[in-house]
């Protein structure tokens, strides 16, 4: 006799979505969280007003149907992000206005950047997404990088650098950060990347009222005693049938384990028996993303009155894509900014104030003097986050996916793996994580005496 | 009042060397070993007639100052490598004798091969061996993976095939695994391309009588009570003046800790406060090559008959280089030979005696029937190995040097950190090893009380 039937480590979407999926199915479920609240990569901030904002995961898209299910389900409500008027691109100082769509780059570039994009979702549609290193031609493209692809197709340095703000403000990693293989299958598991990059049509189309972490909270509340907090899990023993989880505080028994964490963070936890050579490997080679997510509030969405939607892309400055995510009541308004992958890497030697300042500079070259004076400044370092240790997540470089990625998420023996990074769909996002949810749940299902 | 001055996690040669230099200056320390063995990638064997081999690491070079010393005061001997007779190289089904200098590849071929290996020690000759982050050019070298370089360099097929042995010789990876910035730091890090490939004159041309495992046996017999194995580190809390390192079985506390473990299991230890996000990120992606090591025992060094120096290069099968590594008192022969970087990867997919019939074909093509009748094998898979997780040691892909390489041996408050990796000299060596044990011990001694 074990304690429980499933022990799930982690208290995010992924490991709060095979619990209730558990328990609904009549087993016994704990959920060990290590920090104080739930929801990993979405957390509620509030502005100074008591507006809600989002410090982590935010949007969803109207493909991602599984997350929206669950937010319908769990009686929330979404709205649409903000979505009218010209959007702005800043490159070597001259502002261009333009629908969005239009990039605002001169012809040449923009042109540039559509044919690289229409070759690689060319490329993409090749690739299997539940096996990625079964595609065709797998290792080849797997043993490049995205930016030595990217460089040897084209030699237009404005396309080249408008590229070098949108792999960011998707993985916060450079292009020469992942291989071309593992681009190709995230931009497919996605719906391409018009979905991927879209407000309206794709993944930024809307928000949770009040906040994405709600979703977590529901789910948790629903949940009640069975999910415990400030519990961090040090070690995992299988020994015979069972498998006894050790934390800070305790330890269970269970017939299954679901590890619903970062793989990078799964990687730090003492197994017994010591994990194979295989998974750990690639759990030492899945670096998490690099992002401060800053939300910068002002009286009034002032950038509406002057037809701008708020969206804007900076090939200039540190801070390269902004949001208009400002609340749907009308009571301030708020633009979203990111430091992402090489920024954030230089931004986190600044002070608070230097980023501030960096942050207000480019927002006023975007959208003009009243930029200066926001009410509120509230930012969010995942990479110093203990328990997250980077953002949006866990990617793979050249040479990983074919030689380790099928160690993903392959249970071994009665460790089963959850996460947004082990999903087909919607990898890497909300939604990625409640099907990895979804998905465990089942695979445990079928095991459980 | 803390218990001890210094605690040093992990008795490989770096933490026994850092703690027999602060031992020598009166300070009072304690090394946890994980283990219940000394010496971390050093490992000694036995085959069945008894005769020691290194499961590890093994081969001394003449430029390899520090751990020679080390070596002659602690009473041990080196003996030379085998190194008369002709080499081989099998390419295509072709077996070409050749001196060894000669590569036994075709004119051409050769040619490119030495080009490239002349282009890379020009451009290595302006890496900054202390700050590699801080090379002219840096970021540009550090965005390109080296297997990006070489096919920008050269069509030669050939050569592209024998340069694919030699990169997982060094690194036991991948050429597209590490950028070219970490190529050339490492590289000139131990003196350049024929010093590190090279028997006589170079790397591998010494052994140490018995095994070189001894080297850190000695030491911590002269350090007596103050090596502890079995002693797994679990969390390091840096509390007020003093360091608290918790491990199986207890807790001590210290000054100042000195961190002597491979990047990558470092940064899965549990720091209070949390480790900052930049040494974290770090840690995420510097992961360990991939190797089993692989020693095949004779009645006699038959190749030495047929004028052969037991050294191979094989560019078609997945054991890429050999070398006699036969006792010195020629009791038997021993030929060594490794499955390296995707060898290795895909080797672990196969049993032991799968994995034995690949290594003897390949014998029997490189050095004939005799081959075929070992009265010993042994092999090593380090992958496997839950305390060392990989060897030779950690590499940086692409990016990771510019962005993060300045964490990699910075105090964090009373935390030092050690280890081959850390070394600006033979990086990733024995000899580097000793020297950043060195190197850690000054620091460390300069801020005791």
């Amino acid at each position: 006799m074990t304690d429980r039937d499933v022990i799930i480590v982690g208290a995010g979407l992924a490991g709060l979505t095979a619990a209730t999926a558990l328990h609904a199915a009549g087993r016994g479920v704990t959920v060990l969280e290590a920090r104080d609240r739930v929801a990993g990569r979405n957390f509620g901030g509030r502005l100074s007003n008591g507006t809600p904002v989002d410090m982590g995961g935010q949007w969803i898209g109207p493909t991602q149907t599984e997350v929206l299910k669950l937010v319908t389900d769990l009686g929330l409500e979404t709205y649409r992000t903000h979505d009218e008027g010209a959007a702005v691109t800043l490159h070597r100082g001259v502002l261009t206005r333009h629908t969005g769509r239009e990039l605002g780059l001169s012809e040449d570039a923009a042109s540039e950047v559509v044919r690289l994009q229409v070759a690689a979702e060319s490329l993409a549609e090749r690739i299997s997404l539940s096996s990625p290193w079964l595609s065709p031609e797998a290792e080849a493209l797997d043993r490049r990088t995205l930016d030595e692809w990217l460089r040897a197709n084209t030699e237009n340095a404005e396309a080249l650098e408008f590229w070098a703000t949108q792999v960011p403000a998707l993985f916060s990693a450079e292009a020469s950060e992942m291989s071309l293989l593992h681009f190709l299958f995230y931009i497919k598991s996605g719906g391409m990347l018009s979905t991927l990059t879209g407000t309206t049509g794709g993944a930024q189309e809307m928000c949770v009222r009040g906040g994405a972490h709600q979703i977590s909270e529901r789910l948790a509340a629903r949940l009640a005693d069975a999910v415990r907090l400030s519990c961090p899990v040090r070690k995992i023993s299988q020994v015979g049938n069972e498998v006894r989880v050790h934390f800070d505080g305790g330890q269970f028994s269970a017939q299954r384990v679901i590890v619903a964490m970062p793989p990078t963070l799964a990687g730090r936890l003492t197994y017994e028996p010591a994990i194979p050579g295989s998974r750990d490997a690639l759990t030492q080679q899945m670096p998490m993303g690099s992002v401060i997510k800053v939300q910068v509030a002002y009286e009034t969405a002032f950038w509406r009155k002057a037809g701008l939607s708020g969206l804007a892309f900076n090939l200039d400055d540190e801070v390269s894509v902004t949001l208009d995510t400002s609340p749907p009541d009308g009571s301030c308004g708020v633009l979203v900014a990111f430091f992402e992958g090489a920024h954030a890497r230089r931004a986190v030697r600044m002070s608070l104030e230097e980023r501030r300042a960096v942050v207000a500079r480019s927002l006023v070259k975007l959208f003009g003097s009243d930029a200066a004076f926001p009410f509120d400044y509230l930012e969010q370092n995942w990479m110093d986050e203990e328990y997250t240790r980077g953002c949006y997540g866990g990617r793979l470089g050249a040479g990983v996916w074919t030689q380790y990625g099928a160690a993903l998420a392959e249970p071994i023996g009665r460790l089963h793996w959850a996460g947004a990074e082990t999903s087909d769909v919607w990898n890497g996002y909300m939604d990625g994580a409640v099907r990895s949810g979804h998905r465990v749940a089942e695979e445990v299902l079928a095991q459980l005496e």
